[in-house]
């Protein structure tokens, strides 16, 4: 009830303050018998560290995620370090090596504007100022760590995850995503797929960080190979689940799926997604029998970003999400200190000038997270096998 | 896990079809000993039901709720119907009185576009055709009872909930909300404050409605009197319940908190808000010593929406959440039906233009639902008793 | 939170107090396109209730069972009253036709012996006099309802839950459950298998009830056709949720599965169950290829009750619950009052003088619930298919 | 909803396997501001483990229980090590340093007789040979560490559990426990609190595992100080749950509480216990206001074993918990191979003779967990303060 655990079958729970021994996290109800790769784990944890973009803060943390239980060597591996999930929980963690908390001495008795010192005080009487403790987006590092695994379970049945930053403060990319290559937005520092936007942006963060101040911006995510069927129909559903684990990253404060907020502004007519014959998926991606379904019907537009009444159609997820600019600047502030009384504020130490381009992997974790836990969800929805609808052919 | 219950502590089941014989719900948690006005819960739900404004469908169920356990006669009763809760499950129901399920036999081998139908089936395999079962808004109305009950326990500790309509299309209410006056907007059809932008919102909904279209519009919410400490650090932030909570109501498509999607447009030294000495919370507001803390803290201003890291600062809740235009519409649409042939859907029958009014209800019930859960897990956040934050006097 | 739920994935949710209008439940969880025979949940209710022994209470409530949602009729139906289950919750009621609340006037303040009067209003600060609320042991027949949809799942697996008396007080069955003919249990009003045994039993109750006094007993269960890999590893082994499911039936004082407290009597070498080839499931038994293993190896002996490291090995579940003496008895008790003095409390009015014929369906009702909750569970254990474990041959 | 998380709002998950790089548990929910205190955690830690009794297996696990977050040191510490709980999750590890996983590649294809190798197989498709992986009693390390945290909160409201050894095969301790100096039980190898009866199991056990056999066991729970008005009225009885937590450890097959299943053999003239005037509690105890009662009640008698209707009356707590002898012996066994062949096993390497005598602090960690939880449970029960029950004075 703390608020540590995410997910109902494919459950993530994460532990850790920022400068404490270690973070970690502990994954349990990921199948047994999965064929899983630790090695591309730590590719997607090194996309979230502070050095893994040149445009976050200096912190250099290596983040090497050990693991401690859950799987066994693969018999049969491809890869060397190749495990199997024995189907009990996963636990990892990752050492706080490059801790500096003398760093944060002084803002021991100061309460930050836009961070949660002071709630988080009300809330539980005291609070770890060592960098923010639990509050500290470094917590989300082992969300990466799950959302990794979540992500193999995912290719498993063909479904693939990307996100991107779409917006960094006025720069906006507002090219569709169907006509985006995504391919490429790793090399990038900022992670935008059209290079001359991402140059431009990167050019926006530069400045505001030379001015001391910081800046907020948006994340767009498409999922592409959704089966038909995933998620529920009243307080579960898909989009109110991704939500959730939006509004759950740090700093985020919207969401949005299919057209959103633009959807208030049309008519039924124009926003209607018509229904026509026709695959949606590769015929070629094999089909777990065991879970999902494939739909002989698509819509002609996707304005939906891929969900109806709570349950994904099997049109590809689009969805939204809008990030604050960092809360720690250098410019001055005024605050408060525990005594009660006004005061200056003027940060030093290192901090992130825009939390976008790191954000990016964490969205892609969360939304892998969710899809995982709903894919096991599906599978007790029903007593027979799984459905083909409105099939005319096999 | 099929997704039809709410809430952790104060937890919210309901069940039914659209055109079964009923539908209801069980509330679980709410406090032993508290006073329960019954028919202030009708007076709500009564704002829910499609008669409930001259601008919704024509069904005129009575919605008359009936309560089955959870509640003894208050032996020092104000009113004559009140009652104390037990502390045990409080069971409801409305029976479906007018459920005229022919209307939809043309629709059992039909997808409707924007509908359920098509994801029921590849979820479920089977689904109920007769007004979209259970995915009908008309669950919703077991919604607005479970939160007409969180809100006689939140009016205890001084909180309040008001949602109002803020745009329908084109026509949006720009006024701040300290600038309005939320008192009188039950009385008008479109539930906006502000009677010439309601006068607007109501003659556009008309002219939608004449024209066998539909519209779509955004709800504003704000929460007035939250202790600090509300809300859980890292997965269960008081933002993200509450964006899973909205994005649970049929025909949601985005959420945003404080300046949401605006915030990726600013600057951190134009986004935070600075922390100033001074209480925020009325002295003379009794404040349960078992549950909440008080702040001698507060913010110049409020573009954070009244929550930081997760948790509530004390500040107003305001929240924004997007709606689409109702899917059913007279105009003829392109579809599919179950043999997977192109077919045109002219729908008819009743039918909302706009949802937004009819949402007002269910986004305060919704919001009075997380908001509920939170007090009662703020219970059990620390050994002691609760703090005060920043106190320089009493 | 409040412990009126009941498993993970088929969840029982219940609620009523015993002499207020209704009591009832919801089932979620079952999956979708099962078939359902109504008739035959009231047939196990009918077992339950006062009236279905002739030992019972002289309460003669008629306990009709109303479905109000979850359901559709079957149009491949066998019976005329055949349903199809939707996915969606199963809500039903029970009204209390006969509850003559001023027999309980008399006990509004006094704390009755034996009963939950003075712990309830030691954990809510107040308590539903009439009958005793919601700790009546009426409120089980909502588990019992529940427990008959369950079966009905089970069944399609070729499981099969038979409860049986083996003690009354001093009167004991001590047959081995291999050499006893169930089929006949439930037109013996004990519900005890063997009618010689049943008829002492009988004459002994009715011996006690003539005294004014009640008297315990032990209750039975045998589980056949359990696929083995049922259950959880660490917390929620098969036989810690049957214990809870047990311990949560009133009047419950012990539970244990096999030997159970005789194996502490024993050696290792004298208590291991040795295994040997051999199928032990009917190879004409259905088996859902969705869910369950089937195993080549048996055990030669059963002393373990069918569980192996918290998971069913595809020997019969074999367990034992014990109940107390009710304990509401005509005889002379000393007690305490709502002031705190000293009384003597002689009761009236109806009650049983043993509760284990009736119990026999609970039992038998909440194994049911359990095992329909691990037979999902287990759907999500692994990645592939399942497996035969040892298999020489198909 | 793979059985590894034990509580609902304090709660225990734990991970590892026994011969992978570590076990360990991450514990949610309990209250910030707690002084805790790591050295008495290592302290039970080492009752457990194999080492920790001379009758135990010859295993030497060191057993350093590593705490990775949830804490920070305590500014007003008694001791240097004490730490104050930030109400994050604590997370801890004990790295399996002796892991000789050699000594069990001789048992990869073969099913031994009373442990889980092959339901393991039939539920996950594949298993840990190395030492029984997860269904090891190994992991129960973790819940030692739970309980002990658990204990310290338990501790602050006078809330005492102590168990001990009561039964070794024939070999029994008949003393009340009242009549028992339980204070001593630690330094005894069996810990059983009488001396005599003490060395008289040592000696059985001894001769036991001389003869390459084992022997089963009872151990005994009381619990003193418990406050009224803990547990749930309807599914999560207290006697639920705690029967619940001893089911999940590795070897028991039976729960009783009270006068358990002798409570089949009497009348409820026999049964029931008295109520009289008089406070049970001490006085001096300090009550945390903000959770318990206090009642002004007690009973003449215990057979309840301190539960009415699921509850606590106030009075000990007190139940017994059933072992069998571990399944582990050097004398030949039949039993089947991976192939399905009839094979003899006779087992090498350490084990132990009897499970009870380190039975004894896991039964008490896991009676602490379901208190503490229950504790919190409570905070939420009603609107006011807690009541005082029949109060007639102060």
């Amino acid at each position: 009830m703390r608020g540590n655990t995410f997910g109902s079958l494919f459950r993530l729970s994460t532990f850790g303050e920022s400068h404490g021994p270690a973070i970690g996290g502990v994954l349990d109800g990921c199948p047994a018998g999965m064929r899983l790769d630790p090695t591309a784990i730590q590719v997607e944890l090194d996309r979230r560290r502070p050095g893994g973009t040149p445009l976050g803060t200096s912190r250099t943390e290596t983040d090497a995620v050990e693991f401690l239980s859950g799987m066994i060597a693969d018999p049969e591996a491809i890869h060397r370090s190749d495990q199997k999930t024995l189907g009990t929980p996963i636990a990892f963690l990752i050492r706080n090596a490059d801790a500096r908390s003398h760093d944060y001495d002084q803002l021991k008795d100061v309460y930050r504007p836009g961070h949660a010192d002071l709630t988080w005080e009300a809330k539980f009487g005291l609070r770890d100022h060592r960098g923010g403790g639990r509050s500290s987006a470094r917590t989300t590092a082992a969300c990466v760590v799950g959302g990794a695994i979540a992500r193999q379970l995912l290719a498993s049945e063909g479904i693939e995850v990307d996100a991107y930053v779409s917006r960094v403060g006025e720069v906006a990319l507002e090219t569709p995503v169907e006509q985006l290559d995504l391919s490429g937005r790793w090399n990038d520092p900022v992670r935008c797929p059209d290079p001359a936007t991402a140059k431009r942006m990167a050019a926006f963060i530069e400045q505001v960080r030379s001015e001391g101040d910081s800046i907020g911006g948006v994340v767009s995510c498409v999922v592409r190979g959704v089966p038909p069927g995933l998620g529920e129909p009243v307080f579960d559903k898909l989009e109110a689940d991704l939500a959730k684990a939006m509004l759950s990253i740090n700093a985020c404060k919207g969401f949005q799926i299919g057209n959103g907020f633009g959807a208030a502004h049309l008519r039924g007519s124009e926003n209607n997604d018509a229904f026509a014959p026709g695959y949606r998926r590769d015929p070629e991606v094999r089909i777990d029998p065991y879970t999902v379904s494939r739909a002989a019907i698509r819509t002609e537009t996707n304005r939906s970003g891929g969900v109806l009444g709570g349950i994904s159609n099997g049109e590809d997820l689009l969805f939204e999400v809008a990030f604050k600019a960092p809360s720690t600047i250098a410019k001055a502030q005024r605050t408060v200190n525990t005594n009660g009384e006004a005061i200056t504020l003027e940060a030093s130490g290192r901090h992130d000038p825009c939390v976008v381009p790191r954000a990016v992997p964490i969205v892609e974790a969360m939304t892998c997270l969710v899809l995982a836990d709903h894919l096991l969800r599906h599978r007790t929805s029903r007593v027979g096998p799984p459905v083909v609808i409105g099939a005319v052919e096999g």
